[in-house]
């Protein structure tokens, strides 16, 4: 169906972008800054791109309180290429590693890790109840290359609340679908990376944050674009960047920071967002959210019909409703409502009530 | 300096995109052909975006007159990943490839190669002339896995005119900064890549364009998001692809196809343009072209001034002239004209009408 005006959208990424972003996109989009073009079209090696790149990096450093050892990196191929640069940089012959399998894309994670013919082992997993809750108390390998975990599960709809205890062996964390949604210590991290569809972009540049000890694992066999020490030495420049994305990335921390007020600000609007949702869920007979209540997502709200005939006319209707995105995964089914950082309240308000009229009437 | 208007712009890439393209992005910013969302908020496994990507691909295959037995593939990274990709998918071990270095790109192609432990023989060279030329008459090994060619040399300002007989040994051609800009024979090469930000859209996705037979090469140990054949299988929709620099590329070869009105008139377009400024830089004893008559590129016309100072001042005085992006590379200095696809006739007649005052007046 066409529509005429903008609709409240739900999609898990692409997801939502902040309007006031899309309109600063468009009102310079063929006069970038005074440079007379389009920023998809001035140089990555101009004063224009260059203070494009170093804000995104100053902001992610102010956002996330990163201290000197941190380098803001910005990579091409997704969070899916990060699951094959990780063990080519940080997992040598005679290493293991320890994933933690929280569903779909921890599962992925472990394979193309075992593609390379690494050695991966396992110390948690929640296959048992379909990926329904985040395990706890694991016991980690003391000698293990590095812990990698999935903060939040896009698919089941879990997430990490607080992360675990390593015995000091970094962390490695996909946090594609939770980055800059609320505040943590970055210092046990090792790396952190993220797609940038989901929290603060488009699609098209995963953000990796990197510890300096981190840059000193890498074998001299990885391939040039397939080392973070080569995007930590360039500045992300070696070649050229995805320079649309990085400007949107750009614009999206810069609201994050000036618009919202920080990460403080941003987690209490997304848990006064989550906590609608959930609340209206668990007062309903009709809606059942997919999730164990300890490890539900902020991000990612899964919930089934009484059966799925309904569920595919909720969707449906809730899309003439101007509703968008609202069908689960197509590997588990049922609904879900992604409400990242840039999906507005008012969003989730008209999505309750949207709930409300259809469990009336059907 | 802040420019009100629009310059002309002869950037290397990212570089001009015609107007008319800009302009339809910026109009459907805010709501993308009546989803209500942004080309930036659409998810890729919707209706809106499989009709961008399938449009992109089968205007692709209409323009370089492609059989059945090509797969039209779009991958993150740039040509500078398709550089260690190309080994890691085509060359086993105990084999050789044959890789043809006629400069910087080439040269990295052949040290990526290198880094991953492959065996890469150089059957010619123009390094013993500062590469201002493209090697002929060349003995290719009947045994090699691939020939790799680099059709056209941004740095260089050279271009292969016609491609080589290879003895049926598969043609892998970088073709970044030449793609789409002139008709040829693509049945004779394995794999013709492209790194967007020149010819056919901005920087963030690199189109390949992959012969079926090549498939069959590729062993299991590669990583999927390394592979051509996860690409192929997935209609490049394995994972999340970069969904704003696709649909550019979607515009920009229905602008080549419908208001250019194809290849062959394309090619003229680009002769004239490059025709003209030649024939200028021919006509003067100030300028003088760096690239053998042979061998020269209609795409980067690469030049000197009597000296560094007046280079230095000329591109400075362009730039004021709302003449942007003529300096030549880092590496080799001088002067750099880059006259792409987009790059209208009158960008080139007001370039020229500058370097005439600009000889007279210094």
């Amino acid at each position: 169906m066409m529509k005429e005006n903008r609709i409240h959208n739900f999609n898990p990424g692409p997801a939502a972008l902040p309007l006031p972003v899309l309109e600063e996109i468009r009102e310079s989009f063929l006069n970038f800054r005074g440079s007379g073009m389009s920023i998809t079209e001035v140089s990555h090696r101009s004063p224009w791109f260059d203070e494009v790149i170093n804000d995104a990096v100053a902001r992610t450093k102010r956002l996330l309180n990163l201290n000197d050892r941190f380098h803001v990196l910005f990579i091409q191929g997704g969070a899916s290429m990060q699951f094959c640069m990780i063990p080519m940089n940080f997992l040598k012959e005679g290493q293991s590693a320890d994933y933690v399998d929280t569903g779909t894309w921890s599962t992925k994670a472990i394979k193309e890790a075992q593609i390379l013919g690494k050695t991966v082992n396992v110390p948690a997993s929640s296959e048992d109840k379909n990926f329904s809750y985040i395990p706890k108390d694991i016991s980690f390998d003391r000698d293990a290359a590095y812990v990698h975990i999935t903060s939040n599960n896009t698919i089941k709809g879990t997430q990490w609340g607080s992360f675990p205890d390593t015995n000091g062996v970094p962390i490695i964390s996909d946090m594609s679908s939770d980055i800059m949604s609320r505040e943590f210590d970055a210092s046990r991290f090792g790396l952190i990376y993220a797609g940038a569809q989901k929290n603060i972009g488009p699609a098209g540049v995963c953000m990796a944050i990197i510890r300096e000890d981190m840059l000193e694992m890498i074998p001299d066999t990885v391939p040039s674009m397939l080392k973070y020490s080569t995007y930590a030495s360039k500045n992300s420049l070696y070649n050229t960047p995805p320079c649309f994305a990085i400007y949107t990335v750009q614009l999206v921390l810069k609201w994050i920071e000036e618009s919202v007020g920080g990460l403080k600000k941003m987690a209490e609007m997304n848990q006064k967002k989550a906590d609608l949702l959930y609340g209206f869920i668990d007062s309903s007979d009709f809606y059942r959210g997919t999730a164990e209540p300890d490890s539900r997502s902020l991000m990612n709200i899964t919930f089934r019909l009484p059966n799925e005939d309904m569920e595919k006319r909720f969707v449906q209707q809730a899309l003439e409703n101007d509703l968008g995105g609202l069908k689960g995964h197509r590997s588990v089914g049922g609904c879900r409502a992604s409400i990242y950082n840039p999906t507005p309240l008012d969003a989730v308000e008209a999505l309750v009530d949207f709930m409300k009229t259809f469990e009336k009437k059907g």
